[in-house]
């Protein structure tokens, strides 16, 4: 199954996608959020998609689409978690995994615009797989973790490098600016990919591929990755783990590159469709 | 005005706090949340309470309290901002605020057991002086700052320090983990605090003084900080921010000293009452 978020007017409103359409959900009466996944949602919805089918309706193409999920507890990131990457910020690969938080006010839509915040000078990007967390989960095992996961989405984990590596705070700084996390287009439920520990990922710039990497090479995989994080923090159902970029971003180059006014973002993972973001500078509104 | 919530069976119910006495406001029919703040719910709870004060019901002083306000978007943190801290622990006091950002699943009751995680041997305390933000906030000026303020609670911001500074995360890994935000036991509209910048806060362990400083000791004071924090990310209605611990704790002892089973934890600052929590150990549920 995948599952969409959409706008309507001031609302937002959940839908699927079935066979490359997408279908309004809201019938169903259940936004995409902690009690959805929380209380079997993804079953639920399954029988209620097959059962209504037919009476669902069709959305045009041109819908414009919200994050995949209402906004989580907490959106969990994994620093340095592809070797090269690592290397090219000069970092060492971390011998456990690097843990971040990003705020939550950050999400966004797949589409939407990126805004470079107030004074930014160094906002990057970043393509990475995100994992989205179905039942609570505290202290697992790497052998059980994927029965906590529903799935499965795209993000964008933008990154302003001056704000989070040089004004003396945590990364945290540069991670949770508003637009900074573009999520989707879908969230694909856990049976839909054969195997996320084999998956392409990819990002171009105005066109010119700038990352093109793959799951394979996952520092700490995905099942790692959710046991470790459920260590330090109860993960809750609809909670996001973003688990890190491949090689290629800005802070990388040399010279060392940056996103400016009227730059296109196109990304995208195996299965996981692609998303496109059009970079702007703040405007007081 | 002080709010609370405390718990009835499996429900959390929100309340308020006149002439030291405890009332039930559930007939309000609002939580204590990001949609209350940001719809002007302290004014229109203030209203409710004028108006139905008589026909309140009064709670039992030993009612279990929660979190003075239902989970937020966002918790964040200021690192280091008592100069008497910054020494103690051998940082550079920063030139500017240290931010990070605690996972909101930490939240739990001011008067709740503090659960030391699984294999934790450095669990630290830290009282600290919480603003809870009442309108939405971007780029706010330190001038207007105050505006966006609801009020202020007392927070014990546990760390577990060899998870925050030796594991190779950032601080974020032991700042979340499940009730290590105790919050409370109330919300003091900020109305209440004549001012913010000259109150006592201290912290007894076991019954001995561990921290008493003043929030005249703060680096960066509480509009410095809500202005400087929404240049970095929006501010929601009912977000946290904890501006910081005085000198004191466990990590700056010599030899330094970590919380044991059964040790207590009593805090409080002028004007935001106290709290208590005793320690336990992790044991599987």
């Amino acid at each position: 199954m995948k599952l969409i978020r959409f706008r309507n007017g001031s609302e937002v409103k959940p839908g699927v996608i079935i066979d490359n359409e997408m279908y309004d959900t809201s019938s169903f009466g259940e936004d995409y959020d902690e009690k959805f996944f929380g209380h079997g949602g993804l079953a639920r919805l399954k029988q209620f998609v097959n059962d209504k089918r037919n009476e669902l309706t069709k959305l045009s193409a041109d819908v414009s689409l919200e994050s995949p999920i209402a906004r989580p507890s907490k959106i969990i990131c994994i620093g340095l978690n592809y070797i090269d990457h690592a290397r090219e910020t000069n970092a060492t690969p971390p011998s456990e995994p690097v843990i971040f938080l990003k705020s939550t006010s950050a999400l966004c839509g797949p589409n939407d615009d990126v805004v470079m915040p107030k004074n930014s000078k160094k906002t990057d990007w970043e393509v990475e797989l995100a994992v989205v967390i179905e039942k609570k989960a505290s202290y697992v095992d790497e052998a059980n973790a994927m029965d906590y996961v529903a799935g499965y989405c795209l993000h964008n984990d933008i990154s302003e490098r001056e704000f989070q590596l040089e004004r003396g705070g945590t990364w945290d700084k540069g991670k949770g600016c508003d637009t900074f996390a573009p999520l989707g287009p879908f969230v694909a439920t856990k049976d839909e990919i054969a195997d996320v520990g084999n998956l392409r990922l990819w990002l171009k710039l105005n066109g010119e591929m700038m990352q093109d990497g793959t799951t394979a090479n996952l520092i700490f995989n995905v099942p790692f990755v959710v046991a470790y994080v459920s260590q330090y923090m109860t993960l809750l159902p609809g909670d996001i783990i973003s688990t890190g970029t491949p090689a290629g971003v800005g802070l990388g180059m040399n010279p060392q590159m940056y996103l400016k006014e009227g730059d296109v973002m196109e990304l995208g993972i195996d299965g996981l469709g692609t998303s496109k973001q059009t970079v702007r500078a703040y405007t007081a509104q």
